[in-house]
């Protein structure tokens, strides 16, 4: 038992398992990451980590059984289609030592959508752990599904983000991160002094400094994070000031700017 | 000791390590994975996993720690330059339990490139633990480092890239691993029954299925990876039939396009 106190500081987490040969092979590029870590902290949910790894199902269990005793959410993508390496069903089965089987309402959503041409591989999309429930997918209806606090997602980002956005609003979080951005073209290694300076006397404040390299003049975007709104001001407005003692001119932008 | 026909045969592994708060926030999508990815394959080293983890010391020790155990090479990404918040050469350092030390070349280097404008935060790049070499840095010369078996590149993907493509050549590798993508307008749950019928009589092949929408018709790319040049042939070949089976037009290239 926690107290309403205790609960109002509550830091809750989350780590994302991408479950992607094609990652790892270099033939694709992982967009679903980023996606998922703004959604979550939009939502009061910070993303702790991230892991890419194969699709092979001793793999898969093992990382959702560490990552599931470790954070408040484990989001997996990919490998729940209609082929033979679409394994994560299964690995999470396995992980949760429960049986896998066919979701009645997943198969008839699948029987609905497919009509005349459902199949034995379209109807794999219907296995789901025992005791899992179904999220839906309003793009191409073949839902993922959460077991405890593992939530199940296809890889094609654009399916990803039909699902996630139908119940991230539902997912408890704590108070959501802020940022605000300090633009300006200063190297990062001139900045460097004051911005330890600030990190210093504002301990609690997450202090980030992204060097950038624009119209061949070097520049760099400071980015200040707090779940408290005043600290965010107290440390932007200090960003500011030492952009100006450096003699540059700074942009000042909500949320994280990409410089 | 293992003989020359072991040697042949020998799989080199690597596992990359994303140190960065900036990944897990949203604010940028991480593309040094897929770049080190398809670098690796070239040189025959296949890319296990990736682990995006944030900016703090003890969670970067225990990851090298973890990864350098299990892996050939490890490369870590992120966190080597001016500012408080570049701690990777300090984890190295403790993950490897020697002390970090101002490396004589680094600081020589540094100090020619910035001349008058040397300073503290630019001297800490010169840091690396006892026993390092460096890695030479092309574009902006604050120099990467190897401690073993673990590289440690810079997060800005151009310099990341310049200091990867220079020392990559000198890495032992394998055979590499080539692969060859039939793509056509056939839905991956019409073309999985015959694939995993593919997958079953070669088993040594890696076969994977990436499905897309292009002129709001279904495609499916087939992607087989094997070291072997005459497996990978045989299964390109079955591919392609089992895609004109389904009365559609296969277009074969090498390697793994992005359909």
């Amino acid at each position: 038992m926690t107290s309403a106190a205790e609960d109002a500081t509550r830091v809750y987490t989350a780590a994302v398992i991408v479950i992607g040969n094609e990652v790892l092979s270099g033939r694709v590029q992982d967009a679903n990451v980023a996606y998922l870590a703004r959604g979550l902290k939009a939502q009061g949910i910070r993303l702790r980590e991230a892991r890419v790894i194969p699709d092979v199902i001793e793999v898969i269990v093992a990382a959702v059984n560490t990552l599931r005793a470790t954070y408040d959410y484990v989001f997996t993508t990919g490998g729940i289609g209609p082929t033979h390496d679409d394994i994560t069903a299964e690995a999470v089965a396995r992980a949760f030592a429960v049986p896998l089987e066919r979701h009645p309402d997943a198969e008839a959503i699948l029987r609905e959508y497919y009509g005349e041409s459902i199949n034995e591989a379209r109807l794999r999309m219907a296995n789901v752990p025992r005791g899992g429930t179904l999220l839906d997918n309003p793009v191409s209806r073949a839902p993922g599904f959460q077991v405890e606090n593992v939530l199940v997602l296809p890889g094609v980002p654009r399916i990803l983000q039909a699902i996630f956005d139908g119940f991230r609003h539902r997912l408890a979080g704590g108070r959501p991160v802020l940022s605000r951005t300090v633009t300006a073209f200063v190297a990062e290694s001139i900045a460097a002094p004051g911005l330890a300076e600030i990190q210093r006397r504002y301990p609690q404040a997450e202090l980030g400094s992204y060097p950038y390299v624009r119209n061949r003049r070097f520049g760099t975007a400071l980015v200040v994070r707090s779940e408290d709104p005043r600290l965010v001001d107290t440390v932007a407005e200090e960003l500011t000031a030492l952009v100006r003692s450096l003699g540059e001119h700074p942009e000042v932008s909500d949320g994280e700017s990409s410089g």
